[in-house]
C-alpha cells in the first residue's frame, strides 16, 4: 500500500476509565506508526482515540453521523459530515483498513458486524469476546500491532 | 396507528429448511394481520417471508441494496432499490415499526445492534437468544404475535 | 412488467396554487392508471400528489428524510423513513420506473439531474424546460400519460 | 476556523483539455492555501485536481461511491469508500466549507444544485452560469481566492 494504512477506532460514547486510556494510547500509537485515526467522530472512545491521535501530530478522519463538521469533537482534523445517522457506521466499516474495538454497546456490536462482514479483520480490546472471528488483544500496544500486522498479511 | 404496521423480517441468505418454513409463515401471518412486510428483499429468509405475505395478499417492502428493481425476490411487490449496500439495513430498522429476525449471519445480528440501538423491538425465533434486550419467540405464531402486541403498548 | 409501475413524483415544498392543483391531479391519476406514487413524503407538491393518490385508493410510498414515519405528510400510506436527508432524493429517483417534477427549486433540480444521469425519463410540468433531456408537458393527464408511455417503450 | 478549511472540487468525468489544466491548477493552489480538497476520487476533473493537490503537498480526500479505496484515482491521499453511489455528491456537498465546479454534466449539476440548497458558496469554472446564485470566475486563482474569501466572511 502507498497511502498510509486507515486504522478505524469504534467504541462506545460512554466507555470505562480504562477504555478512555487504552483509546487514547490506540490513538497515540496509530499515529506513531504512520497511520491514520478514522471513526465517528464524536465523544466517548472516538473523542478519546482522536486526542491521542492528533496530540502525536496524526491525522483524525471523523465520519460524523449530522450534517456539520461542528459536531465533531475537538481532536478530528477531517470532518466529514454525512448526514446519514447510523449508516455511516457502514461508511467507516467500508474505509477502515482494518478496525479496533474498545468496549462499546449496539452500536459497536453493529459496527463489529458489519465490519467482519465485509471481511475486515477487528481487533478486540477491553470486552469479551463478541464474535469467534475477531482478534483479541490484551492492551493497546498488541491491539495496533495485530491491527497493523493483519495489513502486512494481505 | 392509522396506517398499517409495517413489520420487518431480517434473516440470512442460506437459512436452514427449518428457518425457510418459519419465514414463510411469518410472511403469512404479516399479511393475514393486515400488516405490511419490510425486509431486504433478497434471497433466503427475505425471499421465504416475501412469498409467504405475497401469496396471501400483502405487501411486501423490499429494500434492495442494489440500484435496481430487478435484483428483487419475485415476491417483492414494491422494490425500494437504494444502491447502497448493507447501509440499506439502517432503513430498513428505521422504516420497520417491529422487527422479527429469523436464524442469520453477522448482517442479522447487525441489523438487530441497530435496531436495538434505535428502541425497536426485536422479536427472534430459531435462534440463541444473542442480546439481552430481544423477545425470544418459540414459532411463527407467537413472533407475529409478541410483534403485534408491542406495537399496542405504544 | 408484472409488478404496478412505480412513478416518481418531484417538486417544491412551497408550490403554486396552480402547482398543488397539478401534482393532486397528477397523484389521483397515478392511482387511477393502477401505478404507486413514490415521493419525499412531505408538504408542497409531495403531500399534495399523495393526497390525489391516496384519495383514489393508490398506495403512497414516501422516502423520508428524517428517522422516524411521524414525519410523512398524512397520505403517505407507506412511510419508508432513511435518516439520510437529501441522500433520500438519491433513493427516489432509483426507486421510480420515471419521475414527474412539478415547479421545485435547488432540491427538485438536483433530483431531475441525478435521474436523467441514472438514464430515467422526467416529465416536467408547469415549469420552463431545465434540461434538454427532460421531456415536457401542458397539463397532468399528458404528464401521467407521458411517464406511462415511456414504461410501455422500454 | 482552527482547522483546515475543506474545499470540494466538483466537475466531470470527460473534461475538455482546458478543463483538466484549470483542475489541476485549482488543486494545486488549494494546497498551496494550506487547505484540503475533498472530491469524489474519481477520473477527469476529480483526478487532476487531486494530482494538483498532491503533487504540491496537500491533503486530497476522496469521497468514493464504490465499496473500496482501490478505485481511488492515485492522487488520492485519504480515501473514503462510501458504496452508496451517487449519494455520496450529498456527503461531499455536506463535507465542503465551499464548492468550486469546473464544467461536468448532469452530476455536477445535481452536486451544485444540492450545495446551494445546503446554503454553501459554489464558484463557477469554465462554464455558462446554471443557477444565479454561483458565483462565477474567470481562472483558478480567482476561483480558489473567492472560495477562500467566501470562508473569511462567515
Amino acid at each position: 500500500m502507498t497511502r498510509k494504512p486507515i486504522i478505524g477506532v469504534i467504541g462506545g460514547a460512554s466507555p470505562s476509565e480504562k477504555g478512555l486510556v487504552l483509546a487514547y494510547d490506540v490513538g497515540r500509537l496509530i499515529a506513531q506508526n504512520n497511520a491514520v485515526l478514522v471513526c465517528g467522530g464524536l465523544g466517548g472512545v472516538m473523542a478519546s482515540a482522536s486526542q491521542g491521535c492528533a496530540e502525536a501530530g496524526g491525522e483524525v478522519l471523523g465520519i460524523l453521523p449530522g450534517s456539520s463538521a461542528e459536531s465533531a469533537n475537538p481532536y478530528v482534523t477531517l470532518p466529514i459530515a454525512t448526514n446519514m445517522g447510523h449508516a455511516r457506521n457502514v461508511i467507516i466499516a467500508h474505509t477502515a483498513d482494518v478496525l479496533i474495538a474498545i468496549e462499546g454497546g449496539y452500536g459497536t456490536v453493529s459496527e463489529i458486524a458489519i465490519s467482519l462482514k465485509l471481511g475486515k479483520t477487528v481487533v478486540q480490546l477491553n470486552r469479551d469476546r463478541i464474535f469467534s472471528e475477531a482478534v483479541m488483544a490484551v492492551n493497546s500496544e498488541q491491539a495496533v500491532e495485530l491491527a497493523l500486522q493483519s495489513l502486512e498479511e494481505e
